[in-house]
């Protein structure tokens, strides 16, 4: 006997049982009474459930997070981990680094601690190499398996993504518009998402019948908080390549792209227009203020929250929402 | 019979007896052999220890911080989080805001949920009113409470400090050996690091006979990640206050100041020297970079984990460690 078939019998999700054994208030007085009469009815105690279940914690949702000193993953911490206490979740968050190894970990870790669910925070959790994404393939044969950001296509498995290849060609776009052709485009990870970004770059200059140039797009790996390592960078490559805009993956870059500018002597958005990606408080906090995408991560947080608790209460829900980007115009764009 | 029985009776911290449960390496054969040797002579399963302990989750800590996002905050998650993963301990992270209810609330949550020591980020846990951190003692008669860069004297309860006073002292002297003595000081926290750090400021002008006036002490209060808004802050109070330094409680106030700088079309450093506090990632975001305290945050983490892992082997810790923050010397400074 466990948790999932007193559920059943009383025609109510996992988490009402929960919450009616933990005493909680947000449950109507009638669902409580039909829980409890099945409990009674089966002889059926707390702890005998708890046991049944290997965990007496209940309503815990497992986050996993490469980096969580990341912008944007730190705002989605917040912003997920606010929401799902608001409707009785308890987080366990696990920082896994970016090894795959360690990620596999984590989430068997989870799993075995008997989570309702799983957020993964970033598309760094899916990898190009079908392989690598066993652990994950696994953790959702046995739990539903959220994303964020992130794009693959399994049972049991809930994406929220940001068309972040949408929100660049835009951003790619409105640069061309100006008149201006040679775009470096800067990024530092060739997660899902960043991948889609640089095709939508790509997209952009092709749809003008403009070609794209190897050195015109430049990887430099790293999260990069070292923001002066940005801008070291793009003063080696300085002598390859020759360019008057400036579109980066995420504000961190753009930030950089912005300090090598000054070392230059290049005036913003004169010499040089940059485009950021995040809308994080980088953006705000540099001269001029930094024109960027805003990926609208509050609103995939809480479609996330939304449809994790869904899940939960045993309702039908998407397994994949597209929400669109948008670009804000600051002063580094003509 | 409990967990804490066969902890006593094998002469071993629980944790210990936890890690024999678990099957994890991290025990000495020896050890392995006493605790199992106990477990069967009580004829003792690991259901009803989980049972008797109420959880069957080991080795948990509790992490309580009111917002990840603020971005030292951000930086403790995960310094303390991958370095308690290192030594085999879960964590379950709580994002309280700032209300003491809420506070109280998340925290009596971790207790119930049998964590084995909660470690609480940040000084806006301890209140002046001590009524308030009545939640505290109450769980320290419980767990081990561990305060990250706040002082609170009570049994059970562990200090890892910054020296605020110091830091800021030191950073207000260095201003006022370049010649400049009206310095604005800019806060917006009262918590005790925050009082601490005023404090250190008053004490540098107060040490050269330099009167103290209400109106270069501005309180404004949040957490600000609305840089622009401190501009405006700045704006607002002009007419009333003339000065040609600002010491800030924090990197993101420094930058609003350098932001009402530039409204102002005042050069940085020669009309107006900046110190901000945190030496975060926004201090090398601007230009000129910022001059800032960097807190040690990562030797304050680290201090944290050790003191709980040797804790809870039942190793006798210091109550409370004060390390020394250190100026950063930018741009933004003669």
């Amino acid at each position: 006997m466990t948790i999932y078939d007193v559920s059943e019998k009383a025609g109510v999700s996992i988490a009402t049982v929960s919450r009616v054994l933990n005493g909680s208030d947000n449950v109507s007085a009638q669902t409580r009474q039909r829980v409890l009469a099945v409990i009674e009815a089966c002889d059926y105690t707390p702890n005998a459930f708890a046991r049944g279940l290997g965990l007496n914690t209940m309503n815990t949702v497992g986050i996993l997070c490469a980096d969580s000193t990341d912008l944007y993953v730190a705002n989605a911490v917040y912003n997920i981990e606010r929401e799902l206490h608001e409707n009785n979740y308890n987080c366990l968050l696990c920082c896994t680094g970016y090894n795959v190894e360690d990620k596999q970990k984590y989430l068997n870790l989870l799993v075995n601690k008997k989570v309702d669910s799983v957020i993964l925070l970033g598309s760094n959790f899916i990898s190009d190499n079908d392989d690598e994404n066993e652990y994950i393939r696994k953790a959702a044969g046995e739990i539903p398996v959220l994303l964020l950001n992130a794009d693959y296509d399994y049972e049991n498995v809930y994406c929220s993504i940001c068309d972040d290849f949408k929100s660049t060609l835009q951003a790619t776009n409105y640069i061309l518009d100006t008149g201006v052709e040679d775009i470096l485009y800067l990024y530092n990870s060739k997660s899902y998402s960043a991948l889609r970004k640089l095709s939508g770059y790509q997209s952009a200059l092709t749809q003008r019948g403009i070609p794209l140039r190897a050195e015109y797009m430049q990887y430099f790996p790293g999260s990069h908080s070292n923001l002066p390592a940005v801008a070291d960078f793009l003063m080696e490559i300085d002598r390859a390549v020759e360019y008057h805009a400036v579109v980066a993956g995420d504000d961190n870059l753009a930030i950089g792209a912005m300090k090598f500018a000054l070392k230059k002597g290049m005036s913003i958005p004169e010499d040089l227009s940059i485009i950021g990606y995040n809308n994080s408080i980088l953006s705000t906090c540099c001269e001029p203020e930094l024109t960027t995408v805003d990926n609208r991560l509050e609103v995939l947080c809480h479609h996330i929250v939304k449809t994790l608790v869904g899940i939960l209460d045993n309702k039908e829900m998407p397994q994949k929402v597209i929400f669109s980007g948008e670009l804000i115009k600051r002063g580094t764009t003509l």
